[in-house]
């Protein structure tokens, strides 16, 4: 009786006896495998903190992106299927680009986190923008705008949700565990480099370097550390 | 005989043997997977509330919105997909502004509601704004127009009814009971308040609070009730 | 053999080897789950009775549309699908606009069955106006024009019947056996008002009242009964 | 072995490994469950005489055509989907008004003739105006042109044949038989009604009465008989 | 493991693992089912000669048309799917009047059959023109121009053969065999007449009249023979 | 579990688990089945000799063209399917003349070799020159161009080689083991000619005669050899 | 359970339960069976070396092409379907070239292997450009710009790595390990060819001569090497 019932429904985007989608939880599955990242919220601005896995030696770490700027005041860091976060935060670039061109400001990072959204929703349906699946992402966006500091949480489904400090990717169980502990509203920044990458630093397998760490703050603009810059936080570990 | 049968009309909007449109159903599904959401019908106006999950203490509490504005006279709670929803209303919001533009008056709440419900009729067509599956929400739309206030629900397979009191979401089956005991049509706007948060809290499993419940009227317009005004009807209970 | 025959032609509107289209099969099933709506037609106009299924007392009964107004001299009782009804509804109200606009005169009942049937008939061709699968929806047309009163029937195939009485939904089958007992041409629009609704009131399983039925006619204009005319014709029962 | 081959070529509109075309196939038994109808050519014009189901007595005689007439010099009997068959009259009578039109004469029977069956050849194309599948409906057209009268006789694969006469639906076997036996091109066209009726008459299971058939003729125009001009010929049995 | 490589390339158009097509050879089975049709190329000029199948004596023989003319200059004989071959010859009818209107000349015989066969290989390509599936039809084509008389054999893969003498339809095995025997180029064109009615002669079930075939010559036009012109040739026999 | 994830990926042009593409695999079976055709480049020119099959002495010989003229400095021997050969044939000619039209020079043999594979590579794609399945032919392309004499072989996946001699068809494989044995690059063109022949000669099961090979040259120019010159290389063995 | 969960998301490029797209992995594994390539980046420039399978002594090792240029200051190797790699290939030179006429200045190696990998991402999305599989490929890009060298390892999902030394197909786990141990950043180009072809010497299973490796490097400018050249780095091992 229950297999007849599936035989009238299925496609990448339809709903389950049970009513799941599943390709939007396989997708998550991917992100499950994808390397850790965490986002922490503070009256200053955001930090990012992310984990890369540097398979070989001869990969430049550098070309390993994990964090990446999406407006001067907006940048998100990603766990999950790099080239297709790849096309998400191409498409928020031309978003924040066209508002700015249209309204003389910037959007705002609810906005921004809307947009990227609304793509993502749209999978399956066959139009020009939109992928034949879900995309394999989730993405933390942190940003500076008239209403200070935000974070955001995006997951594969289209939904978002602001979050004062969230962990995604593999070892993000634990880590939002770490978070729950560790969190309160008043760090200051730095102290949330410092949560974020001793965070990071126990879910990873290997010791912590510049090479395989990425760091990034959204203190009214988007900064990406330099390498002396994470040797900095590490050293305060 | 019956296996037979059923391999000449598999799709994701056709008819079971039995007359069915599964997927309709199992988008009803989702819905049961969703959290609560309670309306009720005053001669002063409608009001909302709904259950909100924060599943961890570093989400943003009024960033997990289950009610929202479509036109400064109608809002609507929601149970089910939060993305859907988001794509319903926004769809709404259009229309609305478009029939003010046009006709320099409000559009009605039965407008608005039947214009939302033809969108959500067209899954599976293809065409540019109709979705490849039955969106997967239920909503309550509030509204306050020409003749007095009116609540409206919808389901996934575009239907609508006016009802002077309805629950949606996981908790649905146990609050209609509750409503069904303690509505009648004299309630002031008030006691609707106290009605709706008390059955609420029946069907929820942690303590209610500010957090975890939104609560809205429209009484002429929409109004959305901060953590304080909610705080006065938790401690009216 | 047979198996093998039946994997050369698997479609939504296909014929299977005995010739049938299992899709508008089914969804003539989703109509025999509907309510039950009685029609009679007269010398003086035609008479619609439905019964009207309020699963909660806090529906408004009158949210609970089963027979709408087509144009000023043309009405429906259906049963079925109401999403779908409305489609066509909706559809057959543009035609019969249209046609005034054009013609400056009215449409006669028949085209207007007509240009529904022709929409009904078009499903799953992917063409703008038509849907995927057939409509589940049977309906009644009652109208008045240069020919005097008329009453049509249509069922999901697109094939339509002129008829002095139908019933349609759950309960047609004792129905059309009580109408083909008590019908006579000769009957008066009042007596064909107590006829409808006393054969309305075998089938249904709960006391008529005004609330559970709606009644209407169309004696040159169509007419929907108010809930004190609905109450005068029960008590003449 | 067998198996595996068949696998290569599902469709709606294939060929199975014997060369055939099932979906045509198919829908020819849909018009073997179809009512019977006769046609019958002599010099002096085309007689055609069909069987009609009332199957409720509170259903409209006149309602059920089963002769349409397509121009003013072509009429057709049908038996199958009464629904597709008005979809093919219509798109006759488009072709032979565009005709007169055009060349200020009127189509010749078999360019008709011609006009339908390319429509229904197409079924399974995708285009405009054709069908996901094939029209389950045979057709007996009759007409009067430049070259005297004529009969053709058209089945669901696009293929058409002149006729001296022909049967076609549920009691085409034996209606043919009995057709062999009492046709000679020197039939007037009232004995050529006689026969068509006496012929109609064996393969009914009831009373032949003016409600349960209609004749019709075509000499120089159609004629459609009245009931009374029916009762005459059924008084000549 | 066979079996799961099928999985792979299942379509209408698609090779099995053996690198065969199957709708063409079953498409060819077709023809193996249609009636036997037999070329003879003449210095003279080339015949064409048909077995028809009446399956009623109230048929018009001259209505079953298995000899149709393209161009004035060329003609064909066909075996298959009469419908498919309709479109085929309406085809290149369209491409030889062209031609003349373009060039001012006739289109010489290859090229028209060309044309044909470029139709017939596009099956299943979703282009307008073409079909979904192979055209179940042979044809042979005879024609005279510049370079002489020629006779072309076309099958449903779209190749085409430039041939002396031919069979095509059930019969076409043993034709084959009774043309290579009987066939020599020396033949005046009464002669072929004579051979290619005593080979079809052989072939069919019944005796030969001039009801049952027909015959046509291409001796720089095309010319269908009268019934008394094949009562001649059958006189000769 | 293997079983399982092949039901991910089913398509005319997909990869199997193991990294292949059926549909070109059994292409290239469907050129095993062909006739066997033998390429030789020289410094004077390039040889083709191809094996005919005359199913039928009645079949016109020079009507089963495997040898075909592209540009008049380039020709090609095919094998496998030949209505697609023409396809490609077709597509290259109509290269070669925009070249010549455009650049008022020859288009080189390298270049019309890729154009005619870019097609070829496309299978699948649904654009509107492509095919909806692999071309199921191999090609011997010889030319000469500014760069002197060159000989390629094309198969149905898109890919190309520049050879100094190749073998294709179902003989194939004893001919590339001969020709590896008798070629080397200073054959003159008379001696290529004989060596072309002689190997097929050892393939072909029937005696050579000019009726069941063809032979061509591109020496500056292509060049189909007449029945005689064929006779004189046979002469020559 | 696990079973009827896939069948609700197959597709060519859908996610499995585990999150992983199994298209993209087979599109690996058809790297797996082609020739070794590898990449080293020096200060100097970057060294590409790769094996070429010649099958037959008669294929003309030339033809053979496993590196092309892309633009003057950029080349690349390659691994897997040689046609797959020609379209990408294609596509990168367009739009260096047109980047060239809009900017008047090359475009960076980074920004052409995005843009290759844009290409690559949306397979099986429906649109012109793309392919309704993964590219079967990977690529080693090197170039040399503002940035001076650089060296870009793509696979068939979209993503992309900067590398300081890679190797890919069907010998690059082996190659990969060796690279690890001889490769420094002090290398000179000289010493990076000599590296390149000993590891591509160990993972070949016949003797290295010019025929059938090349190597090519980017200093500033793409060359590839004449046999004479490749030949000299061969008497260096």
């Amino acid at each position: 009786m229950f297999l007849t019932r599936t035989e009238y429904d299925r496609g990448v985007n339809t709903f389950s006896p049970e009513g799941r989608l599943f390709q939007v939880e396989y997708a998550i599955e991917a992100i499950k495998l994808g390397s850790t990242a965490i986002g922490l919220k503070t009256k200053e601005g955001v930090v990012l903190a992310v984990e890369k896995r540097i398979t070989s030696p001869l990969l430049e770490p550098s070309s390993v992106e994990k964090i990446m700027e999406i407006d001067e005041h907006i940048g998100c860091a990603m766990s999950g299927l790099i080239a297709d976060a790849r096309t998400l935060v191409e498409h928020a670039r031309v978003e924040t680009q066209n508002h700015r061109f249209s309204y003389g400001e910037p959007m705002t990072v609810e906005s921004t986190t809307q947009a990227l959204c609304d793509l993502a929703l749209r999978f399956g349906e066959g139009d020009e923008e939109s992928m034949s699946r879900p995309f394999g992402v989730s993405l933390l966006i942190a940003g500076h705008d008239e209403n200070g500091p935000s974070l955001y949480y995006t997951d594969p489904s289209g939904t978002f949700w602001q979050c004062n400090a969230k962990a995604i990717g593999s070892g993000s169980e634990g880590a939002d565990s770490s978070l729950q502990e560790q969190y309160n509203k008043d760090l200051t920044l730095q102290e949330a480099e410092t949560v974020a990458l001793s965070i990071l630093k126990q879910v990873m397998e290997e010791k912590v370097t510049p090479n395989n760490v990425d760091i990034a703050k959204v203190a009214l603009t988007f900064h990406l550390y330099s390498p002396s810059e994470v040797e900095a936080v590490i050293s305060r570990l």
